[in-house]
């Protein structure tokens, strides 16, 4: 119970009674997560009462956690004044985040009434290519001086550090505003307050540059424990900072995306239930069709044994069972490999390593499978020893096969520079499935002497 | 390129060329995380060697970098002195974390060398349950009183806060240890020093409770983006901390257990490369006989249709096509639903949205793929009118009961209280196959008059 500290039955109740100096001070004491979803709970106009209720410092806060829809509904149902004061409150990135989703008109009024410096500030971080350290960065950080003392430095602070997204890492910059060093407040801390920032900051500084993926921030973030992350432009300029709230979204976003891929769809852009039907079509007939078409070379190869399934028509009750069973091996051999290289725990160089792995799984997993599907094909047909050895023998080898093809093929993306995860179930069912079949009516056209 | 900011061939050259003292002047400078790396590529000789090299107050954090093998060989390779220094500065959660994967042994040899006070607070870590907020926790934390004004917690933050993993949220408690307040170091700055903690501290406080569902943890952080959460007992006392880096892990492992068990595979505990043969294979026989059993009713289902297959043998070169499509179909519905539940994006009560949805989803799919069908069987079989109409109704009605089912199914487990991630793509497709040939079967038996 990560304990919901306000009452919302109550804040209702206050809301219903129109009671609104005391809804306004219970607001003061939440949390702004909490309050911005007791405003998405409410009708369209008592949103706006609400928002406008909320005292000022905290408006900005709040509306930055609204959802997009009531933030552009709030937009349009407040002054151009109290407009200004929230742009200016609101850190950059949330600003470039709520335009790059505004209609155009909407982002027009917003950035009328920003201040020059702001809007430039805006234009610039909205030019960042998506997905880059510079979408994701913030402009807002704690920038000193190397000649500065600890003293001053925490003046600087008790300054500045009211509208800075963290203050603890605190950047070090020369006049060209390129990085120098970075002193964290426990350093400051640390230190007496006569200590000269350049004594104490750290010159060995682990950095991203603008144009960086954010999936390689993730990675720097997640191997050096980091709380922020500085960002320079090609000229070694300090721009922006960024920060591991904004990194757990990148993450949680770039899992997403893998899954949706391994599911053979497009990744989305919104989430699911504000994705119109269209566009999730659309998302997902491309892998669809080319699937569909290859999946027909399945149906041509079981077109060529017809002759086969006419002597032995029993032959093709184990056709979903060896499909089925190869697919679902695959697919587990190549998600642990997807897997492992998004992580970082299977490199390249593993290949070897992992298929010899996935080979011995194979034979022992292949093995558990025939003993058990030995025993209920003796009991339900007795009289069929040929068969039976037919269907074992093609499940062991279909499930061997499967494991080492499910595990080369994601590797061999990565090496093409393609995304591992497009070799993800769909596309290694239905390439194995091809494989197995073969194999199943080659084993059963040599014992069988079909 | 996130700097690596050293330069590893220089460190390797002065390793051979035994210029120790440089060795360590370098190291002295970098970070732990490039060191740990380094060491690890070593020799097993020489990574003891580098790693007495190290500057004593940069030991233990290298330690902690360390993977658990390498832990277990520095262990056994150092002096009971130098072990029970690295101990006392690990931090609680490290050393847990390491305690819990060590041989016993070892394990003994440890705690044999910590201090009285120190052992104490392991075995108690050790005890909370696997996945629960204690078991991530960590017991160096700032604890301050209602009574201190600034200046005085600013005193005792420079005293203790060497040794605690954050210093930024202080935790205010009673003579009982009972949480009253947080107050951030930002708060201490903003504020004159004479100011008591207990006027600006906040007492609206986010908490989890040792036994909670790490899960859970993960919930309140990405909420509220924190960067650290107490933790109290049932008593209410706070008994430790949970830092944003800890969060960013379990979400990884908590992607990956999801990703595993869409791929039918029981979570593994351990690294890829680091998991045994058996271990994978134990983990993914279950499901795969499950699976296999239950796919024997689809050809079960075939061999019941075996009459029609005789009559119109053309009608066995779909059925791959059929089945392959209605799997990767209701697959791309579930993984979306999995994971927009897991994300927090869909909740239960939007199973008829949802449902609503992917049904019109799944008329456009299946009307665009009967389409691109439609004129490939037009070529294909110019004079099987009929047959072309059994393809394409199927096709279509497949799509729509497979997108339907993929996304109501998970939505039901969840609803049982199972894990909806076990309703993806293998069960999924072994369910829509069966119903994707009777329907498929009872349309060709209709048009064709079989």
């Amino acid at each position: 119970m990560a304990m919901e500290i306000f009452d919302r039955d109550r804040l209702t109740e206050l809301l219903k009674s129109r009671q609104f100096r005391k809804l306004r001070e219970t607001m003061a004491e939440m949390n702004e997560v909490d309050i911005a979803e007791f405003i998405e709970e409410q009708e369209q106009e008592a949103k706006v009462l609400v928002y406008r209720m909320l005292p000022k410092e905290l408006a900005a806060d709040v509306f930055s956690f609204l959802e997009v829809e009531d933030q552009e509904h709030v937009i349009n149902s407040i002054t151009d004044y109290e407009l200004g004061k929230i742009i200016e409150d609101l850190y950059v990135d949330d600003a470039v985040d709520m335009l790059e989703e505004l209609p155009a008109i909407v982002v027009k009024r917003v950035l009328r009434n920003a201040t020059p410096e702001t809007r430039a500030l805006i234009n610039q971080f909205l030019q960042y290519p998506e997905n880059s350290a510079g979408s994701i960065m913030t402009a807002e950080y704690i920038g000193l001086k190397r000649n500065m003392t600890v003293e001053q430095a925490f003046a600087y602070i008790r300054e500045h550090g009211v509208d800075t997204e963290t203050i603890y890492t605190c950047f070090v910059t020369d006049s060209k505003r390129c990085l120098q060093g970075v002193v964290t407040v426990k350093d400051l801390l640390m230190n007496p307050y006569e200590t000269i920032i350049r004594d104490i900051m750290d010159e060995h500084i682990i950095y991203a540059v603008t144009t960086q993926d954010q999936e390689e921030v993730v990675e720097t973030f997640n191997k050096y424990d980091l709380l922020c992350l500085p960002v320079v432009d090609h000229e070694d300029r300090l721009v922006g900072i960024v920060t591991v709230d904004d990194v757990v979204e990148v993450m949680e976003q770039e899992a997403t995306e893998d899954f949706e891929k391994m599911a053979a769809m497009l990744p989305s852009e919104k989430p699911y239930l504000k994705t119109g039907v269209f566009e999730l079509a659309r998302n997902r007939i491309p892998w669809l069709l080319l699937l569909m078409f290859t999946s027909m070379l399945t149906g041509a190869i079981l077109v060529s044994y017809e002759e086969a399934l006419q002597v032995v028509p029993l032959l093709i009750s184990f056709i979903p069972m060896l499909m089925d069973t190869s697919g679902n091996c695959g697919n587990q051999s190549s998600t642990m490999v997807i897997r492992g290289m998004a992580v970082g725990d299977i490199e390249l160089k593993d290949v070897l390593k992992v298929a010899w792995k996935e080979f011995r799984v194979g034979i022992i997993c292949g093995g558990v499978l025939a003993a058990a599907n030995y025993v209920r094909l003796m009991i339900q047909y007795p009289g069929q020893p040929l068969v039976c050895l037919t269907i074992i023998l093609s499940l062991i080898m279909t499930v061997i096969l499967a494991k080492t093809i499910g595990c080369i093929l994601p590797m061999v993306a990565k090496r093409l520079k393609l995304d591992p995860a497009i070799m993800a179930a769909p596309l290694i069912t239905t390439i194995v499935d091809a494989c197995s079949l073969m194999i199943y009516f080659q084993i059963a056209c040599t014992l069988l002497k079909i």
